[in-house]
């Protein structure tokens, strides 16, 4: 069973594990720092396809297999899959998703989808009505730039604090296991709009909800910032990391060098020249189901607040005038059930 | 707690009951069969707002504030709020939940958004994570309009198996409680793909979808369809119940004058010339939040298999070539848990 602990927070009694991950990536994440923890570095950001929102279906099918395959499961064994994306009408988790001919709930809470997927994952494995989930998340840099900024071929200039969002998609299947990691705890972000209304500063827009999310975890929960050996947020990239901090002091909790942010980890900062980090529903996605699933396997890490961030915009709410509201929502994922 | 029964089905051991539901819609909807049913018809289709997306957001904001305060409840109270509609990057839900400042998971099936949302919300009360959660659907005729079709200013004809979206929120609360009527059986559904390409046959991209999860149901819980009060699929029209019916004979499921569609139901056939009947999210979401949980309450109908219906395309998935995949969520609500 789940509890509700405080106002925002569930704790998953559990076991709720995650099994297996699986990370698919774009040619410049290849080239990351995090390069060695992906499954799969793709040479053609078309991965074969001849449109780039189909390359991203393609990118979410090819990671949805791989992480059923690494579960050691045929795709028959999932109860369900949960995933989400950026592309209008979810298009790349829907046509990702469709040969595997699972039974399907698609999620939406922009690029914190990985966060809300693997949160509706362990509550429905908790209310005993599944017992495999698979979920995932996705985001192209092409699909996405062509979406929500200007065409690739105008090949703009890009401001000091925009980000670039991560091509790839990052799977997990969760089970009621006895081994580790566990899914201990979710903390469910509301929306928090601050009044920010520039597309380029992604990670401005994302930290109050970020801090919000993070606020209600410690309250909720009774933990520390110190209790985690690494709390991580989505992609607010250096900006927004460095404003969650300012706002968790003015909350009374202090952030450490603990803290850190997946737009951060994904790209080296000097020779790939990304601005403010990297960003997309891809970019806490790929980085759990890489770098931050084998250090918890690996025992280099014990507990993580894993914290995916999402931007509430659409192109038409932007030209409308209308701010860009964030929100965040956490995944509490240690070696130990305490 | 939950039960997985067959291949697609959660038996929902509850009680998870519906204390409320509340439904605002445009003025169309307003002069269709079902008027007397709805708290609320708007005169202004942009309900006081400068842009039909923004409408769209306002009416979501009015019909979740409705649903709550009809449950004798505050914003406060509600643990968890899961919604969904067809803008891009459901800002229709997102701005119009934002000022209830409460938890928030968006989900994303297309039309079939509000058998989903219920869905979740049912599975996240069996598993004790929380109590009093807020479902709801949404859709604005102008917004899709223009998003998925025709500038509205052209005038375009439409053809016979075209579907009217319709304008409105539907909303729901859902609780433990002992007052039904009550959430019995989900069967969450595959995408189903069957090669259809017409964005103006919705109906025919959406019935395999609808016969899948119809037929899942009945072989998954042993019931028959004449077990069912009335069987009510979210959005096919004329052209999709006709050929759901003949896609459950093949599969030997004879479905009598007790199956109907929400989109048929909600507007009047002769007056007012919607072609091959109503469609969007809100089709589903308020004849239920309207005439079908008001028939439940007075009995006239006590066992009802409402399924949501959704076409998974987007204006560039269909610009692009590819094919228009359904899927359908269905849920079993009875006044009696058996």
């Amino acid at each position: 069973m789940a509890t509700h602990v405080g106002a925002q927070t569930i704790k998953i009694d559990g076991p709720v594990s995650i099994i297996s991950t699986a990370s698919v990536v774009g040619p410049k994440e290849g080239q990351g720092p995090l390069m060695r923890y992906y499954d799969m570095i793709l040479e053609d950001i078309l991965h074969g396809c001849d449109s780039w929102e189909k390359a991203e279906s393609k990118i979410v099918e090819t990671a949805m297999e791989l992480v059923i395959q690494k579960a050691k499961l045929a795709p028959k064994d999932i109860d369900i899959i949960i995933a989400g994306d950026l592309l209008d009408q979810s298009t790349g988790s829907t046509f990702g998703v469709m040969n595997l001919e699972r039974p399907f709930w698609g999620v939406f809470s922009a690029c914190s989808n990985m966060g809300q997927a693997m949160s509706v994952g362990a509550v429905a494995i908790e209310s005993g009505a599944v017992q495999k989930v698979a979920v995932g998340a996705s985001s192209h840099f092409c699909s996405a730039e062509k979406q929500f900024r200007t065409p690739l071929e105008l090949g703009n200039q890009r401001t000091p604090t925009s980000t670039w969002t991560v091509t790839g998609s990052g799977c997990a299947v969760l089970s009621k296991s006895e081994d580790g990691p566990f899914i201990t705890y979710i903390t469910t972000g509301k929306i928090v709009d601050m009044g920010i209304k520039d597309p380029a500063n992604m990670g401005a827009a994302m930290s109050p909800a970020a801090a919000d999310t993070l606020t209600a975890h410690f309250k909720d929960t009774g933990r520390d910032p110190s209790y985690y050996d690494m709390i991580i947020t989505g992609d607010l990239g250096y900006v927004g990391r460095e404003l969650t901090v300012k706002l968790m002091e003015e909350s009374g909790y202090a952030l450490t060098n603990t803290y850190t942010d997946c737009g951060i980890k994904i790209f080296d900062k000097e020779k790939q020249d990304t601005h403010a980090g990297g960003s997309g529903c891809a970019c806490s996605a790929v980085t759990f189901a890489g770098y931050l699933y084998s250090s918890l396997k690996e025992k280099n890490i014990n507990k993580i607040l894993f914290v995916p961030t999402g931007a509430l915009l659409s192109p038409m709410s932007s030209q409308q005038g209308q701010s860009i509201p964030g929100i965040a929502h956490a995944v509490a994922i240690e070696n130990s059930r305490g």
